[in-house]
C-alpha cells in the first residue's frame, strides 16, 4: 500500500547572471513541480528572475524563492559570519524582490528554500531556521519553508506550528543517508549516489514506504514532502527523467508541495 | 485665500550602506512627511532599509521606495544604457524588496520615486516613466509615483489615468525654474537657491498661489503635490526647518501625499 | 609579394566568473597568439585571472589586460557616463591587478585592450584613448595598446608617439568594413561575416595585401597588426581554426604582436 | 637608555567608497608615518585609492596596501570560508591594483597589511600568513608585511626569512595585552584602553623599554616595529596627537618602518 500517492520534485533554477548562463533550466523545469529560483545575492539577477518565473508559469511549475548569502563570486557556498538580524534582513530583501516578480507575472510564491551555505548553516544552527521562519511568517502565512528532513524534524515542526508557517521536508535523491536520517558527509565515500537506477529506486522507496536504506544496509524511517533534484548538466537531467518515470510507473503523481501539504 | 491647506515634504533617506553612514536621517525624518528610501542598488542595504523604515514609522512619516541604477560606486548618478525591460526588472526587484520590509514592519508602501540618473533619464524620456508606471500598476494600484512637475505634466497625468496609477508632482525647494516650469540647468548661474529665506518663500508661494517667480522675474504657474527637500548636511536640515516653519505659520499643514491625493 | 609574413591573432578570454563558465578558453587559447584577459570589472575574477594566465603561459600565448566598465550584470557592454578621471582610475586598477598576476606567474604584460562599451566609447571619443594611453605610459613603456584600425589611425599613432606607447591596430575577422576603414554598423545587414571561408579570405587579403573588400565591392586600404577572433562558441572556434589554416598555408606566421611591432 | 630612537605609526585610511566618506584621512595622515590604504574589496575604490596615495605623498607618509575580503557590505569584518588559494588570488589582485597607483603617482609600495577578518583569520591560522607572504615575496622582496606582534613571533620571523620577506610587528596603542603578548579579547572588560594619557604612556614604554604592563599588573616583554593608531573619529585623532607628542618629547622619532627595518 502506498503511503502517499503524490510527491513534489524541486530543483534550483534561475541561477544564470547577466551574460552568464548556468543550468539547463529549459530542460529541467518541465520535469519538476517546484522551482527554487535564485534571488540575486549568490546567483540570478532581476531579468533572470522574471524570465525563470515565466518559464515556470509556462510549465505550470510552482515557484519558490531561493535566497542566499551576499557572495556572488563564491556562489553563496562559503560560510560567512552573518548575524541572525543580517540573515533576516537578507532573506526579507530577496524574498520581497521575488514576490514582486511573482505578483507581476500573476503567480503566487509557493515556498522559500535557503541556498548553499545559508541552508547548511541553518541545518547546523536551528536559530537560523527560526530567523527564516520569522521572516516568512511575517510576509505571508501561505509560504512554505523547505528544510532538510531527518534529525531535528520535530523541533522544526513545532517551530512551524508556533509561527504558523508550513514546513516541507526535503529528501535528496542522490545522497546517501545515515541511520539517524542525516546526510552522509560529502567527505565520505559513497556520499553521492551516482547510479541513476539506484537513486530512482531510493526515491520510490522513500515515497512509498517512508524508508531509506542506509550505508550499513539497514533501513531507516525517513519521510519527505519534496525530492531535491538537479539540472546542472545533462546527466543530472537524465536522473530527473528516470526518477519521474519510476514514480509515475509506480502510480505516484508529481505535484507541487503546495497542493498536498 | 489658500489654494491648498496641506502639502507633503519628501526627502531622500536611507542612503547609508554597511559601515558607511550618509545623511542626517535622524534629524530630517522628523521634519518631513514622506521618506524616499534607497533600495540597495545605488545606496542602502537590507539592514539600512529596515532601520530607516522603523525610523519613519516612529515619526509617522509615510515611506516610499527610491530605486536606482545598479551603480553603487557612482551612487546611481551616472547615466547607463539600460533598456526599458531592464528598467522594469530593476524597479520591480527593488520595489519588491522594499515592500517586504514595509510589510514586515507593519507599514504600507506609499510611493515610488526613481533616484538620480534614473529619474533624470525619465524626465528626458517619457517611455521610462511609462515603464515605471507599468511596474507600479502591476504591483499595487495604491502606490503613488513621484515625478517632476512642469512640462509634460498632462501626458504624465494621462498615463497615470491609463494605468490606474496616481501621480504626485514634485517641486524642488532649492531650485530655480524656467517660465515653462522646467528646472534651470545646474550649469547655469542661479540654478540653486542658496538663501533659506528665499527658498522658503518660494515654496510658500507655490503652495498657496500655485506660482513660481522665474529667473526673468516673471511669475509662472506651477503646482506641486510634494516638496523635495534634503537632509545631506546641517545647512540642508536648517532649510527644511525654515520651510516647515514658514508653511505652518501660513496655516499650511505638512501631510503625506497619500492623505491628500 | 607578402606585405608581412606574420600576424597576431587576439581573442577575449578569461571571462568566466566564480561558478560561471564563459567561453571555450581551453580550445581557443592554443589557436591564438595574444590573449585579452578580463580583469574583474565586467567579467573575470582573481582566480579566473590567474588560471587564464597559466593557460596562456602553457600555450606560449602573450597576455594582455582587458579592462572594462564596472558593470558585471551588463558584461561591460552598456555605455556609462564615466569621467576621464574615472576611466584612468578604473584602467589603472584593473591593469595593476593584472600585472601582479603576470609577475606572480613569471610573464610580462604584453598589451592592454579595453573591453566592450569602454572600447566603443574610445572609438567615438579619442580623449578616452588618450586617457588609456596616459595610464599605460605611466605604468610601463613596453605595454602595447590595442585600438581599432581605420579612420583616426594617424591621430592615434601621433598620440602613441607623444606618450611613448606602442599602438597595435586591430582588424575584425568577422566584420564588414566601410570604404573609410570603419566597421559597418551592426544595425546594417551584412555587418557580420558569417561564412568562415569568406572571413578567412578577407583576413588573408588584409594581411598580405593591406586591403579589404567593402560592402560596395570596392577595395579599401586597411592594415592591421592583430586580428580579433572569438572563442565564445564552437563555431567561433572553427572560424579561428580556418583563419589559422588559411594564413599558415599562405606562409604567414601567427605571432604575438609584441614580437613584431 | 632608549632601546630604539624611532618608531612607525600606521593607520587604516582610504576607506571611503564612491559617495561615502569614512575616516578623517586629512587629519590623521599628517600625524602618521605609514598609511594602510584600502584596495576596493572591503572599502576604497580606484579613485579613493589614487586620492589617498596623493594625500600620503603630500605628507611624506609611506604607503601600504590594505587588502580585505570581498565583502563591502560587511566592511571585510566578517569571517568567510575562503581557501588559501582564494586568499592568494584576492591579495595578489588587490596589491597589484594598489601597486599600479603607487607607480602612477611616483611612490613605492612600502608594506602590506591585511584588513579586518582577513588579519584576524591569519592571526589564528599561520597558513594564511604564509599565503600572504608567498604573494608578497613573488611580487617584490622589498615589500614589508605587517603582522600582529606577540605569540607566534618566532615562527613568523622564520617564515619571513624563508621567503625573503621582511616582517614588521604591530603594537596596538589602545588595546590591553595578556602576559603572553596576545591581545586581551574585546569580549573582556578593559580590552580597550580609552584613556589617552595611559595609552600614550603604554606606547612609550613599549618603544623605549620593550615592555607592556598587563592586566594583572605584571610587565611582559613586547617589542613592536609599528604602532597601530586610528583616525575614525575626532577622539581617535586626539589620541594619535597625544602619542606623537609623548614620543617626540621622549626623543623618539616617528619614521616609516621601511626606513628602519
Amino acid at each position: 500500500m502506498n503511503r502517499v500517492n503524490k510527491i513534489d520534485l524541486n530543483s534550483d533554477v534561475g541561477e544564470s547572471f547577466g551574460n552568464y548562463k548556468l543550468g539547463l533550466d529549459e530542460e529541467v523545469i518541465p520535469l519538476i513541480s517546484s522551482a527554487n529560483i535564485a534571488c540575486g545575492f549568490h546567483a540570478g539577477d532581476p531579468s533572470v528572475m522574471r524570465r525563470t518565473i515565466r518559464l515556470a508559469r509556462q510549465n505550470r511549475v510552482a515557484v519558490g524563492a531561493h535566497p542566499g548569502l551576499p557572495d556572488l563570486i563564491g556562489f553563496g557556498r562559503r560560510y560567512m559570519e552573518v548575524s541572525l538580524e543580517e540573515i533576516k534582513d537578507y532573506v526579507t530583501y530577496q524574498v520581497g524582490a521575488f514576490m514582486a516578480f511573482t505578483k507581476a507575472e500573476g503567480l503566487k510564491l509557493q515556498h522559500v528554500k535557503p541556498h548553499g551555505a545559508l541552508y547548511n548553516m541553518a541545518v547546523q544552527n536551528i536559530a537560523i531556521w527560526e530567523a527564516v521562519i520569522q521572516v516568512i511568517s511575517g510576509l505571508n502565512k501561505d509560504i512554505i519553508l523547505f528544510v532538510l528532513g531527518g534529525p531535528g524534524r520535530k523541533e522544526l515542526e513545532a517551530m512551524g506550528t508556533h509561527y504558523g508557517t508550513r514546513i516541507a521536508f526535503e529528501f535528496f535523491a542522490d545522497r546517501a543517508y545515515n541511520p539517524d536520517g542525516s546526510l552522509v558527509s560529502r567527505q565520505e565515500d559513497g556520499a553521492v549516489i551516482r547510479d541513476h537506477e539506484s537513486a530512482a529506486k531510493r526515491v520510490l522507496k522513500m515515497v512509498t514506504e517512508g524508508k531509506v536504506i542506509c550505508k550499513d544496509g539497514f533501513e531507516a524511517d525517513l519521510t519527505g514532502d519534496t525530492i531535491c533534484v538537479h539540472g546542472d548538466n545533462p546527466s543530472a537531467v537524465m536522473l530527473v527523467k528516470k526518477i519521474r518515470e519510476t514514480l509515475l510507473e509506480a502510480g505516484v503523481d508529481i505535484a507541487a508541495v503546495g497542493t498536498s501539504l
